[in-house]
């Protein structure tokens, strides 16, 4: 059987990464790693679903137990990423998908150069902000300082392995389905394949 | 509108080559270059759709004029392919495929390092065998030599970029779209519209 493989996926803010996640996981070979935080649940979040929650000790203790892949912190709260959400389903053959934003995938280059880096684009900035002024629940300003947050992480594109473009969602899920697959079919994915089958001419 | 791709494509006999580009060409957005050869048309062969059926003379004077993207002689005959049959439908945004074998395709990686490298592979040695024992059209030496040249073949793999098993027809030609959807999402692939993207912005 196959390794699964590591998806670091980013998008900025109105490009419909829920959206797209909620149907690839429909796909029961892929899985949104869980990340594990320090701050309280808001209303309606579950442990072990939207987060892990646990204390700053135990935060601490984790990591003198060298057992994230990556953690950080904003805004005095601790977020990281336990090794145990991503090795073992990889083992399996399942395929994790790491959601992040742009610096933390920056990261993730150094310290996974394995990984497949996604960034999930809007057709355009203008679209972006209609998109954004048509959820009708933020305030002008907020909008604002969202295409600006967006316009940052568009900027780190070229960083990223490949490029979606989320027009209508259909395609877009479609597109990283075709990205996956591709992926598996490149010679150094097939290495085994080929070896065996020279071995057995 | 996007540039469409050159795409390499071997496979040894009994891969089901044949069956596969016709299940590909039915996307009117790739097409197969025709050779231009100097040998007589066999029986059934239509110039224009099998080959251009050239004299020797003529050849000559193609070479000379530098109108072959490739050519080589075959038991005292000649064959080639025009760059007419390849840039301008390029140009056109139509994937161009060259079905070529091994050697030729190694070829083309120095003079086309921009096309994409195919193999189309059995899903073994044993199982190539028993397809062609099944066929039930040549001798067993014949079907030895044959083989015995795709052994050959198969030796070439970690030269190509993507390997596809022709297991079963259907998931074959999905995995070559996917292979060429992928390619058109690559960051590479994605220069021109990451700068209008940040131009705009």
């Amino acid at each position: 059987m196959n390794k699964g493989r590591l998806i670091v996926f980013s998008a900025p803010s109105g490009c419909g990464k829920g959206t797209m996640l909620a149907e690839i996981l429909k796909d029961n070979s892929f899985r949104c790693s869980v990340s594990t935080t320090t701050r309280e649940p808001r209303k309606g979040e579950i442990d072990g679903v939207h987060y892990y929650f646990i204390s700053k000790e135990e935060f601490q203790r984790r990591i003198a137990n060298d057992e994230f892949m990556e953690y950080a912190e904003y805004c005095q709260n601790s977020y990281g990423t336990l090794k145990s959400e991503v090795d073992q389903y990889l083992e399996s053959g399942i395929n994790v998908i790491l959601e992040i934003e742009v610096q933390g995938a920056m990261k993730m280059r150094e310290i996974r150069p394995d990984a497949l880096f996604v960034f999930i684009a809007p057709p355009s900035v203008d679209e972006l902000r209609r998109r954004l002024n048509k959820r009708g629940t933020e305030t002008p300003e907020i909008i604002e300082q969202r295409i600006e947050a967006a316009v940052n992480e568009l900027k780190f594109m070229p960083k990223y392995d490949y490029i979606i473009v989320n027009d209508a969602l259909e395609d877009a899920v479609s597109d990283f389905f075709a990205v996956i697959r591709s992926e598996q079919l490149t010679v150094s994915a097939q290495a085994e394949f080929i070896e065996e089958v020279i071995k057995n001419a």
